[in-house]
C-alpha cells in the first residue's frame, strides 16, 4: 500500500491501482484519504463533513467508471475533496492562492466534469452533456453524485421532472445523508425515494442491525433513517416516474456493496438514480457527533471572529425581542449568516428554506404582504439565485423586506464560484430597492434600522471576516454620507466596510490631503453632496467590479445632468477571482490599500 | 340577470349576487364573461385560451370564498381576467395605457392578493401569506390557482416541497389544461397528481363518457387525459407527503361539482391541492382547436410582423442546415423567440425546457461542456430568472453558449413584470459574457455569426415588436461600432435598435450637426472610437434604465481611464414601467426621439 498511498505521484498510477485493488486495500486507501483530507482541511479551512462521508462513493465510481471518458460531476462539489486526491491533486495548498480550488472545477483537472459551487445544477448539466453526446454518436457515461439537500433545490427539481424520459447511460447517485447544510424539513427528503420492496427493506435492515451499534452516530443516525425509509415503502415510484430508475438504498460506506451495485449499474443502458445511505462526518468522530458545526470550517477551526454575521446575528435578537412583526428568512445558511442564536431565541420566527434561494425569497414577500417585517439574510453568491423574485416579487410590489447580504465582496478562499462582486451592479437598477454598505457593525445596526423605518425594499451588504470598528459619528438619517477624514485636496469616495477602511489607510499611506467620505448609500446616493464636490477631484472606491458597481452610478449621477465632472473610478476589473485570501485577491485585482495610495499620490501631484 | 351583467357598475354588487345566484344565472354569467374577455384580447390583445379555460374556476371560487378578506393568488396571472371582470375592472382599455393590466397587481385592486406576471411564485408566496396570518393570528383563507405548466418551475417545487407540514387554510387549486404555453413534456405531469382511489377515476371515467362527446377538441383531450389518470393509480401520493391533501380530480367546467367541491375544502382544516381539469380556450371553438396559437395574441389577433423574433428563427433554420452542433434551447417561449419553423425542421435539435429558465440555461451549459454550440432563446424579462446560472454554468466556465434574448427593453402592453430593462445592468458586470444589440435584423444576423465565431459566452438582446431595416455597412469585424450618420458636433451613441432609430430621427429633428454611432458591442466597447472622441460632446442614448446601462458603460470608460469627458447620459429613469404601447412608455420616461432632440438642440445651442 505504501505505494498506493502516494498521493503526489501524479494520477495515473494511482487511479489505474484503483481498478485492482483488493477489499482491504481500498479500505486502507479509504482511511487514508480521510486522513489526507482532514489534515488539508485541518490546515487551510474548507468544508470537512460532507467529504468525509463521501469517501467510499468517491472510490468506488473510480473503481467502476473510467473518467475523465466517462464524466464525473458533483453538486455541490464540497463533497469531492477525495475525488480531488485521487485524481492527482495535492491539497496542501487546498483554497489558498496558488493551490487546490475548494470545488470542482473542469480549469483545474479534466477530471472535474463541470464546475460546482452553487447547489443544484448538477442533473441539468449532466442532461445537457448526455444530450451533446447523443447527438454526437458518442458513448460514454454522464455520473453525478447529489446530496440530498440538493436535490430540493428548485434547479435540480426542474431537471429531475424535466422529461419522463431520461437519456441512457445518466447514472444519479444520491448521496443521501439525511441532512440539509443545517437540517433538512424539506418533504422531498421524505418523498422521493422509494424501495422498490418490503423485502428489500428487511434485507438492509437486517443488514444494518448487523453492521452497526445503536449507539454509534451511525446508529442514531440510522434510527432515523430506518423511520424515513418506512414511508417511503408504500409503492412511492418517485423517480421512476421522472425516468430514472431507481435502485437502493445500499450503504454509502460499503465499498463492497457500493462496487457491486455501480458495476451493475455500468451495464446497464436506462438512465438510473443510486440512492447511497452516508454518515455525514463518517470517520472524524467531532465531525460525526456534530456535522452541521464542521460542514464548513475556518482555517484552524477557529471560532467565528468579530464580524458583521455575529453583528447581525445580534442585532436580529435585539429587535426581534422588541417587534413581533420581525422575522427572519434564510436558505441553508441559518449558521454562516449568523442566526444560530436567532434560531434558538426565537424558533418560530425563523425560515429556513433549504437551498431554496428563489423559493425564500418569495415567501417573505408573501409575508411583508401579510404585514410582517421578513429580514431576508443570504450570501451575495446566493442572492444571485433569486435575482428574478427580488425583482417581481418583492420590488414591483414595493414591498418591505430588507435583506442582509452576508459575503459581498471579496470573499476569499471559496473563489470565484462565492464572490459577492455582481450585487451591486445587478441591484442598483431595480426600482424601488434602497441599497446600503455600512462601513462597520455599528452602522450596521444604524442602517438596519433606517432601512426599516423606510418600510420599502432594502438591501444592506457587507463582507465575511473581521470587521473592525471604524468610528465615525454621523446617523445615515442626519446626512446619507459621512466624510471620516476631512482634506482640501482629492475626494475619495469609498464604499463598503472594507474599501471605506482602505481608504482610510490609503490617505495616510499617499501623504495626499484627502478628503475620505463614507458612501454608506449606493441607492440613493447623498445627491445633495455629489452636487457640492462637483468641481472637485473625484476619486471613487469600492471592493468590486468597476463595471456597474458604486464608481459607475457616481459617474452617471454628473452625466445624466451634464456636469463635466473629474471622477476616478478605481474598482476591480471583470475577470473570474479565483481562491487565495480575500487581501491577496484585493491586491491581485488592483484595489489595496497600497493600490488606491499609489493613485492618490499620482492625481496630488498631477493636480 | 341583465342587471347581473352589468359589468362595469361597481364589484360588490355583482361578487355579492354571485354568492346567491341559481346554477342557471351562473352559467349565464360564466358565458356573458367568456364573450367580454374575448372582446377585450380582440381589441387589445392579451391572453386568451388560457382565460377562457378558467371562467367556472374563478366563479365558483368567487362563490365559495370571501375574497378579498380571503387571499386569491393566480400562477401566473394570464388567467385572470374573469376574476378582473368579477371584481369590477372594466377590461374595455385592458393592456392600454390607463387601462388595466393583462396580470394580476395589487396595485390595480385589493382583490389582486399579489403579483403574478411570472410564473411559479404563487405557493411560495402564499406559503409567507400563510406564515404571516397565523403569527398575527388572522384566520383568512388563502387560495393558489397554478396551471399545470407552473407547477413544473424550479420555484414552484421548492414550494411545494419545502415542508411535509403546510400551513392550514391553503388551498391551490391545479388548473390542469394538460398542456404548457406550448406543450407539455414534463414528467411532473404525468407524475404529481394521483387519484385517491380506482372508484373515483372509474366515477370521473363514466361522468367524462356520459359528458363529452369524444369528437370534441375536449374530448379528444380527454381521451389523453385519462391515459394519464391510468398513470396515477398505483397511488401516487406525492402532494400529501408535501402536506397538501390530494382532492381531484374534478371537472374544471362544471360550475355545480365546483362549487360543491370547494364548499367543502372550504370547512377542512387541513392544506389541499385541488385537482381540476380545464380545456385551454373552453368556449372559443378556433381556441380550444388550437390553444397553442392562442395562447398570448396580438391586437387583432394579428400576424406576426417583420420582427427579430422571425429573423432569428429564419437565422437560425440557415446555420443549422449548415452547423449539426447548432441546437436550440428555450423555456416555453418556442413561438415567441420565433423558433417555429426550427422546431419543425429540427425537432431533434430544439429544447424547451418547459417555464424551467434555470434548468434551460445549465443544460445549455453541459451542452457547450459536451461540444455542441447552443444557442439559447429567452425573453429578457425570463433571462433574469437564470441570472445565477449565466454566471455560474456559463460564464465562469467560458462556455461558447450564445443568449439570443427577445423583447429586451420596453416591451408595451405586457407592462411591469415583463420590461426589459435589467439585462444590460446585471449582464454588463458578468466575466467573459460579450454584450450586443443589433440596429436591424441584419445586423443580427451579423452579430450572431460574430458571436459564434469568438466560441466565448455571448448575449445578443434585441426589441419586439416591427424592426425597420437601418441600413449601414460596416460588418462588426471590420470594426466594433459603426457610424450612421456623420456630423461634425454632438457625438450620439445609440445602443439597440430602437434608440438607433430614434437617434437617427432626432438628429434630423434638432437640426443639429450630430454624429450618430451605432453601438451595437456594449461588452466590449468600442474603446478605439471612445478614445478618439474623449474631447467631444457625447450623448449616450439606449431604451433602458439610465443606471448601470450602455452610458454608464461609457461614462465609466473614461472615469476608469482618468480622462474628464463630456459624457451625457440619456435614458429611463429607475422605475417600474406600466402598460401602455412601448412609443408611450418612451415617451413616459423622457426617451422618445422628440426628447433626444430637444436635448441635441439644447447642446448644441450651449456649445
Amino acid at each position: 500500500m505504501s505505494e498506493t498511498l502516494d498521493m503526489q505521484g501524479g494520477n495515473a498510477p494511482l487511479l489505474q491501482q484503483v481498478k485492482t485493488m483488493t477489499p482491504r486495500q481500498m479500505e486502507a486507501l479509504a482511511a487514508h484519504l480521510r486522513v489526507t483530507l482532514l489534515d488539508a482541511v485541518r490546515s487551510n479551512g474548507g468544508h470537512l463533513a460532507s467529504n468525509l462521508g463521501a469517501v467510499e462513493l468517491i472510490l468506488a465510481l473510480h473503481r467502476v467508471f473510467d473518467f475523465p471518458h466517462d464524466k464525473l460531476l458533483f453538486d455541490v462539489g464540497h463533497q469531492s475533496y477525495a475525488h480531488k486526491l485521487l485524481t492527482g491533486r495535492d491539497l496542501s495548498e487546498l483554497r489558498t492562492a496558488g493551490g487546490i480550488s475548494g470545488f470542482p472545477d473542469p480549469a483545474e483537472s479534466e477530471y472535474d466534469a463541470f464546475i460546482a459551487g452553487h447547489s443544484g445544477n448538477s442533473i441539468a448539466a449532466a442532461l445537457g452533456l448526455c444530450h451533446a453526446r447523443d447527438l454526437r454518436g458518442e458513448g460514454h457515461k454522464v455520473v453525478v453524485v447529489v446530496g440530498d439537500a440538493s436535490l430540493g433545490n428548485g434547479e435540480a427539481l426542474e431537471a429531475v421532472f424535466a422529461s419522463e424520459k431520461k437519456p441512457k447511460g445518466l447514472v444519479v447517485v444520491l448521496n443521501d445523508n439525511g441532512m440539509a447544510i443545517s437540517k433538512n424539513q424539506s418533504a422531498l427528503y421524505r418523498s422521493v425515494a422509494k424501495i422498490s420492496a418490503k423485502q428489500r427493506y428487511r434485507n438492509f435492515n437486517s443488514f444494518l442491525g448487523k453492521t452497526f451499534k445503536e449507539t454509534s452516530a451511525f446508529g442514531r443516525h440510522l434510527r432515523k433513517f430506518k423511520y424515513t425509509v418506512k414511508g417511503w415503502l408504500n409503492k412511492n415510484d418517485f423517480f421512476e416516474r421522472c425516468g430514472l430508475k431507481y435502485i437502493g438504498p445500499v450503504n454509502g460506506h460499503d465499498l463492497h456493496e457500493l462496487v457491486g451495485v455501480l458495476g451493475n449499474i455500468r451495464k446497464l443502458d436506462t438512465a438510473v438514480l443510486l440512492h447511497a445511505v452516508t454518515v455525514k462526518g463518517k470517520g472524524y468522530e467531532a465531525a460525526e457527533e456534530d456535522p452541521a458545526r464542521f460542514h464548513g470550517v475556518a482555517r484552524n477551526f477557529g471560532e467565528g471572529e468579530h464580524s458583521f454575521s455575529l453583528a447581525l446575528g445580534k442585532l436580529l435578537c435585539e429587535r426581534a425581542a422588541q417587534d413581533e412583526s420581525l422575522v427572519a428568512v434564510t436558505a441553508a445558511m441559518t449558521d454562516g449568516v449568523g442566526l444560530s442564536a436567532f434560531a434558538e431565541q426565537f424558533p418560530a420566527r425563523l425560515f429556513d428554506a433549504g437551498i431554496c434561494e428563489e423559493y425564500a425569497v418569495t415567501m417573505a414577500a408573501g409575508m411583508a404582504k401579510g404585514g410582517l417585517s421578513p429580514v431576508v439574510c443570504l450570501y451575495s453568491t446566493f442572492l444571485q439565485r433569486a435575482f428574478d423574485q427580488i425583482v417581481h416579487d418583492v420590488c414591483l410590489q414595493d414591498l418591505p423586506v430588507l435583506f442582509c447580504v452576508d459575503r459581498a465582496g471579496l470573499v476569499g478562499s471559496d473563489g470565484k464560484t462565492h464572490q459577492g462582486m455582481l450585487d451591486l451592479p445587478a441591484l442598483r437598477a431595480v426600482p424601488n430597492l434602497r441599497v446600503f454598505a455600512p462601513k462597520d457593525c455599528a452602522e450596521l445596526a444604524d442602517l438596519f434600522d433606517y432601512a426599516r423605518r423606510l418600510r420599502a425594499p432594502a438591501v444592506i451588504r457587507y463582507p465575511n471576516g473581521y470587521a473592525p470598528n471604524l468610528g465615525g459619528t454621523v446617523p445615515v438619517g442626519e446626512s446619507l454620507w459621512e466624510t471620516l477624514r476631512e482634506g482640501a485636496g482629492i475626494v475619495v469616495l469609498a464604499c463598503g466596510a472594507r474599501a471605506v477602511a482602505r481608504a482610510i489607510e490609503a490617505a495616510k499611506l499617499s501623504g495626499a490631503d484627502c478628503r475620505v467620505v463614507n458612501c454608506r448609500t449606493v441607492v440613493p446616493l447623498d445627491e445633495e453632496l455629489l452636487g457640492r464636490l462637483a468641481g472637485r477631484t473625484i476619486v471613487t472606491f469600492e471592493e468590486g467590479y468597476a463595471r456597474g458597481g458604486f464608481g459607475s452610478a457616481v459617474a452617471e449621477f454628473y452625466a445624466e445632468r451634464g456636469i463635466r465632472a473629474d471622477v476616478r473610478i478605481v474598482g476591480a476589473p471583470v475577470v473570474p477571482v479565483p481562491h487565495a485570501t480575500a487581501a491577496e485577491q484585493a491586491q491581485a485585482l488592483g484595489i489595496s490599500a497600497r493600490d488606491l495610495a499609489r493613485i492618490l499620490t499620482e492625481l496630488s501631484h498631477r493636480a
